[in-house]
């Protein structure tokens, strides 16, 4: 078929007939399928089972210092987990602080401390008239939502397929004193599945901001979660890098093993600088006594070493590559070559980033909601929810069946030309 | 023997020579004993074993409402795990939220929520010039570290054994703006095992705070905490008494399985009114997806229902018991008659309250150091570390071991008499 942009009035208006029908098809199977979160399905879930069995009732509860994991204690997490976090995270153990079950807590409290105490002896930003961070787009809804919450203003800052536009970084962080941060997700991104490259990571690691309590907030959120065996991207590592830059403190990089064991009971990890590192444990003392030393004994049990780790998620893998190949399969068949959509292909990671044509995401999104299908709200990968051009769509492949998946991804197909297409010959009218 | 004031300049020195020689035998021993801390003991936490046996790998993951606990989700806790806190806090399952393994972090966010966005529309706290708290003394130091990191004033009341001093905090909190707020242990209060009157829990709902956005930080830690069977304290749940009153906002109350299950890998719980929920929640989805509902999962299966629960508490009193009568009988048999000291006979808890006389508790504490015994810091009980009467001493037996409580109870009693006596004689001098 030939773009829509070249089809006669006739023709757009045959097509849409032909795509109403397919749409109505759809209607009429009274789907109830979710596409909305990246949320690992039941087959992944099931891999860790064994976590169940790590550890008995007759088992020693005692971690390698002897601690009794049972009992209060150890503000920063035991060493074996800081250990395994540490090899997941390419950081030192000495420089990690093992938290909860939610990496989006640590950042949460992370804002909120900068906000109440400010950071390394800076002033605490509640006390400052303006504050703000650099949003590269299409990014994470939860991180926006961090930020707005505590009325930061955000400025959206364009991705690329290499990272985000660091000439634009670059110029703000070091020209503006109110920007005290930038949302990252520099591996497999959140919704494009863009991995930053070697020269955009040591931009950062390099940038002047005029702000001395700037940070870069690094959530490595996807590190290990490859799709494939050779196809797989490589990040450098950036605490290193910093550190050879002369900016040891200049980030905070999180992780968890939210999608390598169960999300929301698994364990989160914070990476960064010693000055850091003191300045956090000072208000970390005040916030609790530690936290579960079970749940990480637990963790370190199941998994051996970072070896029993990487096994694993190649099981995840082998679950997931599937449903990509199947959407990107879809994707390619119905609407290659239309004009009126371009998408991710990434390597690893939760989603896949759809480009709409201007004005069309939300009337896409509506179209596959009535249909059964629902999807991340349009505009969800944009600060305040607004995406200018109403255009990007979040694709996340891995909770559905492949089959209920195929479904889904062929009806959304068919929103795409439909809204597209009644679009064009609006325009034409 | 007679009391300490009434011996003549003589009997002192000899009393000060002979308790010497005991002391130096107690340090010959060279003892490592820890008596610092509220934290259970080896066999306590053998108790809860069986939690490492509530989940296997083949078991079902999902709630009663069909949700998998293992993925995300499930911002304020399982249907199943609410009803189990609710009977344990006598409250309503609608109007808890369940958190994650600490309820001391729950206070602090709970307070940091204040501080950056205010309560219920009010003007958030670090906006105002002066933010005061109401600290009930001898307090929990935990309590007045999360008040101090916020730069928040810190006002002692006076404990009683019906309470705080409720004529002092009614016309504090009904003359001044800036009270924000007054931390309780209301249930064998943290150290003195108190547990407030009806009255005083029927004067705390009918309080008339100056401030629209004053809450009360009910901390119920050891609601259940019983040493004895027929020997209970029974206390007035606030929340229906604060409805009750038509003062339905006013409290925030806490509890944990802390002192339960395992201290650090427990479950958190929060009740309060449908508006403060509201209000806590509309942060909350901000901060997280989910606390860790496996581990709700596994207390519920551990525990079945509140009964359950309640048995397993009998398990706890039945180790701790002994060790509260020992260190009785140990400071009745060595102080009683003296005139250098009081304490506290809770039923239930975690601590014994020692008032020394003035001017001696950091002495007694430092002379038991020497001796190999570690006692909470002097002066810990009191706002920003200091006990203006340097007189009261937290002890908490739970920890040791029986033989070993024994030791330290009664060096601690030879301290305290070397330290009186030495005193005395000085101000004969």
């Amino acid at each position: 078929m030939k773009p829509y942009a070249e089809m006669t009035k006739e023709e757009l208006t045959a097509e849409v007939q032909a795509v109403q029908k397919e749409y109505n098809r759809y209607q009429a199977l009274e789907l109830h399928l979710d596409m909305s979160r990246g949320k690992p399905c039941r087959e992944q879930l099931d891999l860790s089972m064994g976590l169940m069995d790590a550890l008995h009732s007759g088992d020693d509860m005692t971690c390698e210092d002897g601690t009794d994991c049972r009992n209060y204690g150890v503000l920063d997490g035991i060493h074996e987990v800081k250990v395994l976090m540490g090899d997941m995270m390419e950081n030192n153990p000495d420089n990690i602080i093992i938290y909860g079950n939610s990496s989006l807590n640590v950042m949460y409290d992370t804002v909120a401390r900068a906000m109440t105490h400010g950071i390394m002896g800076n002033t605490p930003w509640c006390k400052l008239d303006k504050v703000k961070f650099l949003c590269p787009v299409p990014g994470y809804d939860r991180h926006f939502a961090i930020t707005e919450y505590f009325g930061i203003e955000m400025i959206p800052v364009p991705m690329t397929p290499e990272g985000p536009d660091m000439d634009m970084v670059e110029e703000l962080v070091s020209s503006d004193e109110a920007i005290k941060g930038i949302w990252c997700v520099p591996k497999y991104s959140n919704p494009q599945g863009y991995s930053y490259s070697d020269l955009t990571v040591r931009r950062f690691a390099r940038l002047k901001p005029a702000a001395k309590d700037f940070r870069i907030f690094w959530d490595n959120a996807y590190g290990i979660h490859h799709l494939y065996d050779i196809k797989q991207d490589y990040l450098i590592e950036i605490l290193q890098e910093c550190k050879r830059a002369g900016n040891p403190d200049l980030v905070y990089k999180f992780a968890s093993t939210s999608k390598i064991t169960f999300p929301g009971s698994g364990i989160a990890a914070l990476a960064t600088s010693d000055n850091n590192l003191v300045d956090i444990k000072n208000q970390l003392k005040n916030q609790t006594i530690g936290h579960d030393k079970v749940n990480q004994l637990r963790h370190v049990r199941f998994f051996g070493d970072i070896h029993g780790m990487m096994k694993h998620m190649e099981k995840h893998a082998a679950i997931i590559r599937p449903k990509f190949e199947a959407v990107e399969e879809i994707f390619d068949e119905n609407l290659t070559g239309l004009g009126i959509g371009e998408w991710t292909k990434p390597n690893g990671g939760y989603f896949i980033s759809f480009d709409a044509m201007e004005g069309c995401a939300k009337e896409i999104v509506a179209k596959a909601k009535k249909a059964g299908v629902t999807l991340t709200g349009a505009g969800a990968t944009w600060p305040y929810g607004k995406d200018p051009k109403d255009s990007n769509i979040r694709i996340a492949p891995t909770y559905p069946t492949l089959e209920d998946l195929k479904t889904a991804a062929k009806l959304f197909t068919v929103c795409v030309r439909l809204v597209s297409a009644q679009k064009l010959l609006k325009e034409m009218a």
